[in-house]
């Protein structure tokens, strides 16, 4: 932020970190009713034509996962969890989609973007195979059956208080996580990009360890800073297929 | 939550609690304006092709259960009740209503997942038979006449009392309950899955006992340390023919 | 509410308190602008028919009255205010107002249940006659022209004071109340029952009067302890004809 | 607000304060997306027709002003002022512009209904020839090309202050306004009626004065004790057919 | 703001202060479901026709600048940032827009209004030839790729602190800013003209640098007074022919 900073013509930009730190985007859809109205053979045709319009984004970015919130949620039907080095990427995707016949009939009632970042209070807690910094820097999902996503604000008490103060409530924080092994974290940042501070998501195959978890981090000191953390997500894991085949 | 757990590819899931801890939902629909539309024929059709789709769902499901809310609320037209261990059972019901003509006219302004769990304040209240128990990991409605749903969040000052404060509150809460035996309740929990910490239901046959029962337990310890409990449903049960019955 | 109640059927509910205490709603319509696109003839049909539908109800219910938001609000049309000793009385009004053409085209925006209850802090106010004592426990509106309605939720820290703070603050409520003979309040009870805790009422024929008693409110001790109570109504009575001629 | 107030029939109502005291309602409307829709030609006779529908209005009313927000809103087209000593008067122009063509396309974002009151605060501050007063009572815009109007409600712990810890405050809030010499206020009255308390009206020909008093009031002690006073619209002046022209 | 000015007749306003501050306006798009109807060649000649008519505001305004939000918000599709010294040339724009075939399909979710204004803070910070100054006055847009928009409100406590105790907490805000050089601030002013008070716009071509500066900014002292600065939209800068072409 500089008060007197040259004026730049815009450029393609090269930016050093481009190759190590990644966006990510959760972009929730939900059918409009009008898509009830399409004839049951043109639907089948539409969500071909969706898959195929989606193809390309999913070999060409890192991650590109769909999950399905009808039976969860009342306000949205899918997921598209999707990562680039590229915000741009994010772009053309929703162009794409917004160009087939299905793409006409959803909205998006929820969408949040983040980045990665390297976190201030974990590093201590990594391995020596360094397996753990890389995870943080680039996402990799593992594939369980049920993500948990939400959007988090801290209050800005949080902030206020010294490194140390919110280390060791990390440290507890991190030590509850840890009594749940087989729910995994993925943390994202959004800080000046979206309404959010953070974008929380939680894989697992067993969704009361989490409820479990959520519950007793409750009464941890972090949580007390927590000032906002809905809407919360429970999503099924699914082919892109499979989570528009649920939409009929 | 842990940060270092191996990747594991998506597989079917034989936790050792699915036969003991239920999911349920609270799903609320509301017919849009274009079911108004639909010639009275065609509507009458509709209506027995909807209940024909719940049919499976309502000898599969523990609990498959119909309340309108036409005359008590302005945003919602009826409630299925839904309970399982089988999480997917709700995404396929939910496709299974969207499937239908009438499906297609339904709104869900509201919808609530929860989980069955062993409360920790209510443990010294079980009855020596053990029934008590029981109901709370598996839902056993009533089939009283009327019910009221609300999603409830509680401060976080609350999870920063100590167990000792929390049961004596609680305890203080339960007592106040027990001298309107004439409503039952039935708790369920949030934490993660949805936006709010509970579902809480209360089954009764006379909604005056139910009311004067909350305006009770607002002057107790424990009701100071809520955030959010709204909004606030009263639900009048009948068959899924009945509530459809209502919409015309 | 009881952990270890008996299952019961649902059966017809023969309530002792039946005959003395009322079911109020609040019911609050607005046409959409599919109702302009009506051609006026066929408007006209629309509303007898309406009113053909209400006429059985204005019969059987101890209160339907009617009064027009056009001119006051921008989201409400009109308001019909309901009385009952049976809660199935709404749910059946409801239902006949859907099954009229012009039903199709009414939206509900608010609706606030609610039900009489003998007040705790009104009892050494009461007249030697008793008749201030059946007002409450059944309502009696004035036939005024204005019609003020708010839901209201008072702080928690209000349900903590002991009761006689509580006293001493309705007493000075109530004081300044009487300065404002013109005004006539109503007060039902929603706890459980729907989202706000009372729906508050008053009829006067002296807007003026009324906006003058609530700044002077403002001050009183009991005025401190408002959570919410928004959003605010003003209604002009008519028949029920006379509302609907309004909108055309 | 008497508790045992005779019963009354719907009469007439002849209010001492009816000539004296007046009710304002800010009406703003907005083309639904429908109005692109009708083909230019009918545009034109529909504008027409809603000019003449407000014609008799704007020779009956004591005041109504056209403001268009095109231009600084995203959720409102054009504003209608209207000033009476009758409030059935804006039931009457709402029916008549919902009566027209035009009326079919726009809806009614924001509205806000208040009356005028005699400021208890600035009573020291007028002049010896009583315009002030005059000016309190009865609404007279002054035709300034912008005016700027929001809805206001105070902290309750404003009103739990001394009548001079108050006036202080004012005195101090209507020093700062008088260097600010080409803004012009008009405030309004909207306890129990609407869902603000106040409705403050601000015309001047220069909004950069407006913006530097609004900054300036912030660091006053009467600024500490708002609730709210969002949304702010900035409008500007024109004639009807000028605001409806701005809408195609 | 004078309670006694003389009704002063609308007139053209010549405002000393009209060549120097100027007005800005961040005006969010939404293309609604209906332009997926519109057939593609239709489109394409509605989006060249849409260009044509901004092309003599391009050319008359001292910025006009285009942002896609597609691929970053889920709520809006592209952002026009206008600026000028005439209110009403964002009239005769937006009303220029609504005229032309695509803008009958556009909403306008997202609206903020702002002036520029000389700040308080900066002063000691400028450079000697003072071109700092008049960047602040005056919107000079460096053309950079992305582009982060927010409103902000700040705690009323904020403004009731002293000159000094703010200043001290500006001098670290914009210290920490100037460790960010790649990334500029465009600060606006919107007290009284619109519900923020300031709208604040940065000016990068690392998305990473900025959110790194936003996470650092929360531990200052500054960033504890904010009361609100949502929504945050990440913009993408791209020509008008780029960010309609977005939309298919």
């Amino acid at each position: 932020m500089t008060i007197l900073a040259p004026s730049v013509a815009a450029r393609p930009v090269e930016s050093p970190t481009a190759t190590t730190r990644q966006y990510l985007r959760y972009l929730f859809y939900k059918a409009r009713p009008s898509w009830r109205l399409v004839p049951h053979g043109e639907r089948t045709a539409a969500r071909a034509q969706l898959l195929a319009a989606l193809e390309p984004f999913a070999d060409r970015l890192p991650v590109l996962r769909a999950y399905s919130t009808v039976g969860t949620r009342g306000d949205a039907d899918f997921l598209l969890w999707m990562v680039s080095e590229r915000l741009e990427d994010f772009q053309e995707l929703q162009a794409a989609v917004l160009d087939t016949a299905m793409g006409g009939h959803l909205d998006t009632p929820y969408s949040y973007l983040a980045m990665t970042k390297r976190s201030q209070y974990v590093d201590r807690h990594e391995h020596a195979d360094g397996s753990g910094e890389g995870r943080r820097m680039r996402v990799k999902p593992t594939g369980r059956r049920y993500l948990f996503v939400y959007p988090m604000v801290k209050k800005r008490a949080w902030y206020r208080l010294s490194h140390e103060e919110r280390q060791r409530a990390m440290d507890e924080h991190i030590r509850i996580g840890h009594e749940f092994p087989r729910v995994k974290i993925n943390t994202s940042y959004s800080f000046g990009l979206d309404d959010q501070e953070f974008v929380v998501a939680f894989e697992t195959d067993y969704p009361a360890d989490f409820l479990d978890l959520v519950e007793k981090l409750r009464s941890g000191e972090a949580s007390a800073y927590t000032e906002r953390e809905t809407p919360i997500f429970t999503c099924v894991a699914g082919s892109i297929a499979d989570v528009l085949e649920l939409l009929g």
